[in-house]
C-alpha cells in the first residue's frame, strides 16, 4: 500500500512539474496576443520552441515512463497499484491516455508536421488575402496526408478521423458524431429556411459605442457571473481568447468593436464561461489530470452556457438591459426590452462562422466535420474542396460564397493542422444543453432569479456538477451523473426548437 | 580550425539556450509586477523555481563543461582554441568566468542561502513594519556568515568583499572602490553642509498632476531618448524597473505620484537609460557575452546618464519645460526656467536612499559599502548596525534618523543576502561621469543641440563606445576606450562641483 502510494505521489510530482511549465507557455501566448511588443515576434517563437523542447522532453523522459509503468501497464492499461482511491485510479488511466499519445508521435514526424504547418500557415494567409485558393492547396494536400499518418501513428479501430478527435474530444467516435450531426442538420435546416424569411430589425445594435463603457459593462458581466477579479483579469486582443496557468490565474481577453455592442459582451461571456471552468478546477489536485478540464466540448459547453443559454436569454436581460441603457445612456432610449431580445437573437444565413447566430452555428461546424472526414478517408480531394463547400452551404443555408476567403478559406484551422477540432465547437452546444435540462431541473426558478440579478447558485451548480471533477469521469459519464440521463442531441433540438419557436412563431 | 570554430558554435548554441530560458523568468518577473493576478502568487513562485532549477541544471550541466573545456580551461583560463577571433577570445573567457561562478557554490549552499534569505526577507518586513532591529538581526546575522562562505567558495585574493563586490562588477577590487568612495565623500561632505544651509524653493513641482497626462509626457521622453516603442513598452508598478529578455523586447515600467511631478520624469528616463543599453546590445551575439551588458555598474551609468546628466540638465529643460507646461497647462505659469531648473536640483540631505539628490546619493550609498565592508570582515557585529548607521549619517550628512525603519532598517538587499550590490550604484554615476567628458569633448555642442530638442547624437555615441562591444572589454578598457583617459573619480568630481558651485555659488 505504501509503495503504491509513494509511486503515485512520485508521478504527481513529475506531472506536476509539467504542468507548471506548461502555465509558463501559457504566459507566453498571453503576452504575445496582448502586451508583447511587436518586435519581439522573432525571440518570442523562440522562447516557445524553447519550452516546447523541454515539456516534450519531460513528457517522454524515461524518469516519467518508469514512473508511470510503475503503476499502470501502459499498453494494456492494467492497473498494478494497489490501494489507491477510485479518484486516483481514474487519473492514472487519463496519464496514461496522455502518455500515449505524447509517446506515439516519432520525433521527426512531430518536426515534419510543424514544418509543414508553419509553412501552410503563411500558404493560407496568402491564398486568403489573394481570393485563390490553388496557394494553398498543395499544403493543405500534404497537411491531410500529415494527418493520416498521425491517425495511424495514434492508432484507431473503426474510422482514422476517430484519432483525431480523440484528440480533441477524449473517446468521441466519429460514427457517432456523425449521428449527432445529422439529428441536428435535419432539424435546423428547415427551421432555418423559415426563419431566413422573416425580417428582424438590429439596426440599434449598431452604432458608436464608447470604448470605455463597453470595457466598463464587460467587467460587470464578469463579476456577475462570479469571475474572481483576484485570480484573472480582462484585457484586449485581436481576437478573444482565455488562458489558465493555473486556478488562481485564470485570464480572458475580449475585443471592442467601436460600432457593434454585442460584440465585446458575447465575448466576455464566453471568455468568462472558459474561465470559470478552470477557475474552478480543484487546486489540490493542480498538475493531475484530477486537476484538468475534461475535454475541448466540455470546455466549451461552458462558453457557450454563459454566451448563449444566459447571455441571450430574456431573463438576463430583464436583469442587465436597464444597466446597459443607464451605462449608454441615450443610446438606446427607444429599443424596449422585447425589441432588444428579438435582436441578439436574430437568426440569419451568413458565410462566416465567428460572426454566426445560435441556429445557423452548428451547420458551419458540421459542414466542416463533413468535409473533414471525406478527406480524411479520402472520399474527397483537396482539388475539389471549393466546389464541395459551395455545395453544402446552398444545401443548408441557401447561400453561396462568392469567394474562396468567404467560402473555404475563412478559417486558419486546417492550415495549422488541426483535423478533428471543430466539432467540438458543436458537441459543447449539445452538451451545454444537456446540462442545462439538468440544471433547470434542480432550479425550475431559474429565470426569475437571473432576472432577479441572481446568478451566484449557476457558478454553484456548475461547480457541483462540472468544475470540481477534473477528468476524473468520462464525459459521457460526467453528463449522464450531473443531469440523471443518458447524453442525446435532444435537449439541444428540443431548446433551439422551443426558444426559437416562440420567436419565430413556427 | 574548423573544430575551434564548430566547438565555438557548440557553446554558443547551449549558452544562447540558456540565455532564452533567462529571458523568460524576465518575463515572468515583469508579469508579476504589472499584470498578474494578485492570487496568483503563489503559481508565479513555483514557476520561477522551477525555471531556476532547469537554467542552474542546463549551466551546470556536463555538456555545458565539456564544450567550454574543449575551448578554454576553467582552472588556468588558458585557451586552447586556435584561429578564433580576438572577440571570441574575449567571449571565452567570460563564458569561463560565468562558468566559475555557477559551478562553485554547491547545490546544499544555495538552498540554505536561498531558504534563509527568503526567511531574512520576511523578518526585515515585520522588522521594518514594527521598527524593531531584533526582529531581524539574527537572520542578517546569519546572512552575513553566509556571505562570508560564499566569498570563500567564489574565491579572492586580498579581501573577501573582493568576491561579493565581483558578482555584479567583475573585477571590482574593495581597496579601489574604497579610494574612489573616500575621495568622493571627502569631496561631497563639505560641499553638502554649505549647501544644506541655501533654502531652495521647490514647492511647484508638487501638487496635483493628472495621471494621463503625467503618462504621456513620459512617452515624450521615451521617443526623445530614441527608445523604440516596437521594441518595448511602458507600463506601472509599485517600484519602477526595467526588464529585457532580447534587444527586441526591452520594457520598463514607472510610476505615478499624483502629487510629485518628478517622480515619474525621473523614473522613465533613468530605466529609459537602462533599456536603451539593452535594445542597443548587438542581437547577432545575442546569447553570447559578447550580446550582453558589460556589468550592474556600466549598467547604472547608463541610466544615470539619462536621468542626471542629460535629465538634470539646463539645455534638455531648456527645450522640455515649455512642452511640460504646454501639457500642464496653467500649472507652471509663474514658474520660470531657471526655478525649475534650480528646484529640480535641489540638495538637501535627507534619511530615504531612494528619494535623495543627485548629491547627497552617493554618500548613502558609501555609508552602505562601509558598512558592508566591516561586516564582512567581521570589525562590526550586527549588534551594533544600528548605531554605526547613525553614527555616520550624522557624521556626513548632519541628520540622524529618528527609526530604524527611516534608517538601517529603509533597504530590502540585505535581507536578500545582496551584498556587493550597492557599490554598483555610485559606480555607475562615475562611470557616466568619466564617459560624459569623452562625449563632451566630441560633441562640444551638445548643450546647443539638446537644447534645440536634438538628441539622436547621444543614443549613437552611446552606442558606438558602449552598447555595440557588449562584454568584449574589461569596463576599465571600455572607460579608457571610450574616452582615451584612464578612470578616476575626478570627472564626477569636477562634474559635481561646477554643476552644483554655480548653482549655489560656492
Amino acid at each position: 500500500m505504501k509503495t503504491s502510494k509513494k509511486n503515485y505521489q512520485k508521478l504527481y510530482e513529475l506531472s506536476k512539474h509539467i504542468r507548471t511549465l506548461q502555465g509558463i507557455v501559457y504566459l507566453l501566448d498571453w503576452d504575445q496576443e496582448t502586451y508583447m511588443p511587436p518586435d519581439a515576434a522573432g525571440i518570442r517563437a523562440e522562447q516557445l520552441k524553447a519550452m516546447a523542447g523541454i515539456i516534450h522532453r519531460e513528457k517522454t523522459s524515461r524518469k516519467f515512463t518508469a514512473a508511470l509503468t510503475k503503476l499502470i501497464d501502459p499498453k494494456s492499461g492494467q492497473v498494478k497499484a494497489k490501494d489507491l482511491l477510485p479518484a486516483q485510479i481514474a487519473a492514472l488511466h487519463e496519464w496514461r491516455r496522455d502518455h500515449l499519445q505524447d509517446t506515439s508521435l516519432p520525433a521527426a514526424f512531430v518536426e515534419e508536421f510543424a514544418k509543414v504547418t508553419s509553412q501552410g500557415i503563411l500558404a493560407w494567409r496568402k491564398a486568403k488575402q489573394e481570393n485563390a485558393f490553388h496557394h494553398f492547396a498543395p499544403f493543405l494536400d500534404r497537411i491531410i496526408t500529415l494527418n493520416r499518418q498521425k491517425a495511424d501513428y495514434l492508432g484507431y479501430q473503426d474510422h482514422p478521423y476517430d484519432a483525431l478527435l480523440d484528440q480533441f474530444e477524449p473517446n468521441a467516435k466519429t460514427q457517432e458524431v456523425d449521428q449527432l450531426f445529422t439529428r441536428l442538420r435535419e432539424t435546423l435546416t428547415p427551421l432555418i429556411r423559415k426563419m431566413a424569411q422573416q425580417p428582424v430589425d438590429d439596426q440599434f445594435l449598431f452604432g458608436k459605442w464608447d470604448h470605455a463603457k463597453q470595457m466598463a459593462f464587460g467587467q460587470k458581466l464578469l463579476d456577475a457571473m462570479g469571475y474572481d477579479q483576484n485570480k484573472g483579469r480582462l484585457d484586449l486582443s485581436a481576437h478573444p481568447f482565455s488562458s489558465s496557468s493555473h486556478p488562481t490565474d485564470s485570464r480572458i481577453t475580449t475585443r471592442i468593436h467601436p460600432t457593434s455592442l454585442m460584440s465585446n459582451i458575447l465575448a466576455v461571456l464566453h471568455e468568462g464561461g472558459h474561465a470559470l471552468y478552470e477557475m474552478g478546477l480543484p487546486q489540490d489536485f493542480y498538475g493531475s489530470p484530477l486537476g484538468e478540464a475534461r475535454s475541448l466540448g466540455v470546455h466549451e459547453s461552458q462558453s457557450r452556457w454563459w454566451e448563449t443559454r444566459i447571455g441571450l436569454s430574456r431573463p438576463f436581460w430583464q436583469y442587465f438591459f436597464p444597466l446597459l441603457k443607464e451605462t449608454f445612456k441615450g443610446q438606446l432610449d427607444h429599443v424596449t426590452l422585447e425589441d432588444f431580445y428579438r435582436a441578439i437573437n436574430k437568426v440569419k444565413p451568413a458565410f462566416i462562422r465567428i460572426e454566426a447566430d445560435e441556429v445557423t452555428y452548428p451547420i458551419h461546424i458540421i459542414l466542416r466535420f463533413e468535409l473533414e472526414k471525406a478527406l480524411i478517408e479520402g472520399s474527397l480531394t483537396v482539388r475539389d474542396i471549393p466546389e464541395a463547400w459551395n455545395a453544402k452551404m446552398e444545401q443548408y443555408l441557401c447561400i453561396i460564397p462568392h469567394t474562396p476567403a468567404e467560402g473555404c478559406l475563412q478559417d486558419i484551422h486546417w492550415s495549422m493542422g488541426a483535423f478533428g477540432y471543430f466539432p467540438t465547437y458543436t458537441l459543447g452546444n449539445l452538451y451545454a444543453a444537456h446540462l442545462f435540462e439538468g440544471f433547470a431541473k434542480e432550479h425550475p426558478e431559474w429565470e426569475q432569479q437571473v432576472a432577479a440579478g441572481k446568478f451566484d447558485f449557476i457558478k454553484l451548480w456548475l461547480h457541483e456538477k462540472v468544475f470540481q471533477h477534473g477528468r476524473r469521469y468520462t464525459t459521457q459519464e460526467l453528463l449522464q451523473q450531473a443531469t440523471g440521463s443518458a447524453f442525446t442531441a435532444e435537449p439541444y433540438v428540443r431548446y433551439l426548437k422551443q426558444k426559437y419557436g416562440t420567436l419565430y412563431k413556427f
